[in-house]
C-alpha cells in the first residue's frame, strides 16, 4: 500500500512537471465519426406551423421523411509515437457527454489530456441522445420524454455537498469538508449537463457495441451510468476489450446471469472516491458493484479495486476526473494498466 | 484569375502531400469550454413519473430547480508554433454542429485538419441548442418546439441533388451531375444532423458575442445560418474580428440599418459553390448577400467574393467543407487570409 502511494506520488510529480513544461504533443491524426444507429422513416405526421421571429408569419414545416438516428459520436486523437499498446476509450456517465473528460470546469487539463501526455491514443465519445451524437423526435422515435437534472440534484448525487447543502447563490452552498471538487467552478460544470432519456438503453448499447467493434482492441475507462454498457460490450467482445476501468460505475448487468467465464481474460479495475458511506444511494451502488466484482473474481477473472480513502487519498467526489487531484487518480489507473502489460 | 488558379493548384498539391506524408502536428494544448449562457430557475412544475425500463415501476422526478442554459461549447487546438497571427474560429450552419468541420462524412480530413496543418490555432464550436452546447426544456426555457430536418430536405437544400431527386434507397438517389459532394457518404453525413429551434436567435447571438469577447482577436470562418451571428459579432467587436470569411452564408443583418462604417477595418470574403442558379431559394439568398457585400464596399470596407465556377472550380454543394475538393477551397481561403496580412 505504501509502495502504491509512493508510486502515485512519483507519477503525480512527473505528470505535474509534464503539464508545466508543456512540451508539444506529437499528434499523427485527430478526427471524429458517428458509428451505429439506424434509418427511421416518419410518415402521416401533420405539417407544423413554426414562428421563427416574433411577429413574423408562421412557416409551414413537413416533419415527415427519413432520419438517421441513434448513432454514437466519437472524437479521437492519435499520437505519432504512442507508448500504450491500445487506444484508451473514455465513456461518460448519465446526463453528461464526452466533455466530462476534456478541460475541467476549473480550466485545468482533464483526463483526455493526461492520457494523451501519458502516451495513449485517446477516444472520447458522446453516447446516443447526448451531445454531438444528437437526439431524435419523441415519442415517435425515442419512446419517452427526456429529463433535465437540476443543479441541486447534481450537487448532491455527485457527492459535492450533502443533502440540502445546495443553494442557488454560490456563496451559500456548503460543500463536503475537504472536497477535492473545484467548488467555485460548479456552475461551469453545470453547463455540461445534457438531457437524458430513460428508455434508450437498447439503442445506446447497440451503438457502444458498434463502436467497440470498429475501434478496438482497446482499453475502456468508463464512468458512472456508462458501466452497464461497458460490461455488456466486454461480454460481447471479450477479445477486443483488453482492460476495463470502472470509475464509480453506478450499474452493471445482473451478476446472476452475466457470463463471467467469457470475460476472464479482461482485467477490470474499480475506482471509488470518498464519502460513499454518507449517502445510502452510493452505499447501495457500491455494494452492487462489489457483488459484480466478486463474481468476476470467483469465476477466475481479475477484478481489482482502489478505494481512494483507503490509500490515503481523501475528499474525492463522484466526478473524480474533475477533482483537483484528477491527475493523481489518472496516474493510479495508468500504473494499473502498465501492470497489466498494456504499456511499453 | 489564372494566377489565383495556379496558386490554388499549388496549395492543393502541398496540402495533399502534407496529408499523405502526415508529419506530426505539434500541439501545445487542446481543450474545451462553455461560454455565455445564464442561470434559470424553474418552479411550480408537477413531478413526473418516468418509466426507465418497460415493466419497471415508474420513478418520480421533480423537474424544478436551477439550470445553466444557453451557453456555447468550443473545442480548441493550439499549435506549438502557429504560422497564423490569430486563431481561426469555425462556425457551423443550421441544423448542424461543429462536426461540420471535423472528419468529412467520407472519412477524409476536413477543414479543422486543413487549417491546423496550415498553421492556424483552430476553434470549433457548437452554438446554443446544438451538440455539446446542449439544449433546454421547452416551452418553459426555450420558447418553442424544435424541428428535425428530414434527409430529403438536406439533400435538396444543400444542393446535392435537385428537387425530388432524393430516394430512401441510396442507389436510387440522383445527385446533380458532376457534384463534388461524396454522395455515397450522404447517410453518414445525415448522422450529424441536430434538431434546431427557430426562437433562440437572441440567446445564440449573446453566446457567440461572449465567445468572441473571450477568445479573439481572431479570424471567423462562418457557414450558412451562422452568417447572421458572425456579422453581428463583427459589428459588436470590430477590433477583435481580424477577418470574416462567409461561406455560403444564408443570412445577414438588414443592410439598410447595419452600421458598415464600424466594420470598415474587417476584411470580408464570400465564398460560393456551384449550381446556385438551379435553385430559386439560393438565387434569392445570394442576391441578399450581394446587397450586404456591396453596402460594405460602398461604405469603404473590403468585401470580396469567390464564386467557384467563375474560377473554373465546378460541382460544389452547399457543404463545401465536405466536398471532395474541400482542401482546394480551404487553400483559397488561406491564400486570401495571407493577402490580408494574417499569416507569417
Amino acid at each position: 500500500m505504501a509502495r502504491n502511494l509512493l508510486r502515485a506520488a512519483a507519477a503525480l510529480t512527473v505528470a505535474t512537471l509534464v503539464g508545466c513544461a508543456a512540451p508539444s504533443l506529437q499528434v499523427a491524426e485527430m478526427g471524429s465519426f458517428h458509428v451505429g444507429g439506424r434509418t427511421v422513416t416518419l410518415s402521416g405526421l401533420p405539417a407544423k406551423e413554426l414562428v421563427f421571429t416574433p411577429g413574423a408569419p408562421p412557416l409551414k414545416l413537413d416533419p415527415n421523411g427519413d432520419f438517421e438516428v441513434e448513432a454514437l459520436y466519437a472524437r479521437y486523437t492519435r499520437l505519432s509515437n504512442p507508448k500504450a499498446k491500445f487506444p484508451l476509450l473514455l465513456w461518460h456517465g448519465g446526463g453528461l457527454a464526452g466533455t466530462t473528460f476534456e478541460t475541467k470546469p476549473d480550466g485545468q487539463p482533464g483526463w483526455e489530456n493526461f492520457f494523451l501526455r501519458a502516451g495513449y491514443d485517446v477516444y472520447v465519445s458522446d453516447a446516443v441522445e447526448r451531445g454531438r451524437a444528437s437526439w431524435a423526435r419523441y415519442p415517435e422515435i425515442f419512446k419517452s420524454e427526456p429529463f433535465f437534472r437540476p443543479k441541486k440534484e447534481a450537487w448532491e448525487l455527485f457527492r459535492i455537498g450533502d443533502t440540502d447543502s445546495y443553494a442557488t447563490d454560490p456563496a451559500r452552498r456548503r460543500a463536503l469538508p475537504g472536497t477535492q471538487f473545484p467548488v467555485a467552478a460548479f456552475d461551469q460544470f453545470a453547463t455540461q449537463a445534457i438531457p437524458r432519456w430513460g428508455t434508450n438503453d437498447a439503442a445506446t448499447q447497440a451503438a457502444y457495441d458498434a463502436y467497440v467493434d470498429k475501434v478496438c482492441p482497446c482499453v475502456i475507462v468508463v464512468h458512472s451510468q456508462g458501466g452497464n454498457f461497458a460490461f455488456n460490450s466486454a461480454l460481447k467482445y471479450p477479445q477486443k476489450v483488453k482492460a476495463l476501468v470502472a470509475v464509480e460505475t453506478s450499474g452493471s448487468p445482473n451478476p446472476d446471469t452475466y457470463d463471467f467465464s467469457r470475460v476472464k481474460g479482461v482485467p477490470m479495475l474499480w475506482v471509488w472516491g470518498d464519502n460513499l458511506g454518507k449517502f445510502a444511494f452510493w452505499e447501495r451502488i457500491a455494494a452492487q458493484q462489489e457483488k459484480f466484482r466478486n463474481s468476476l473474481v470467483r469465476a477466475g477473472g481479475k477484478g481489482e479495486r482502489i478505494v481512494l480513502p483507503e490509500i490515503g487519498i481523501s475528499g474525492n467526489s463522484h466526478m473524480l476526473m474533475m477533482d483537483r487531484n484528477s491527475d493523481q487518480i489518472a496516474a493510479l489507473i495508468d500504473q494499473w494498466l502498465a501492470r497489466q502489460g498494456l504499456r511499453n
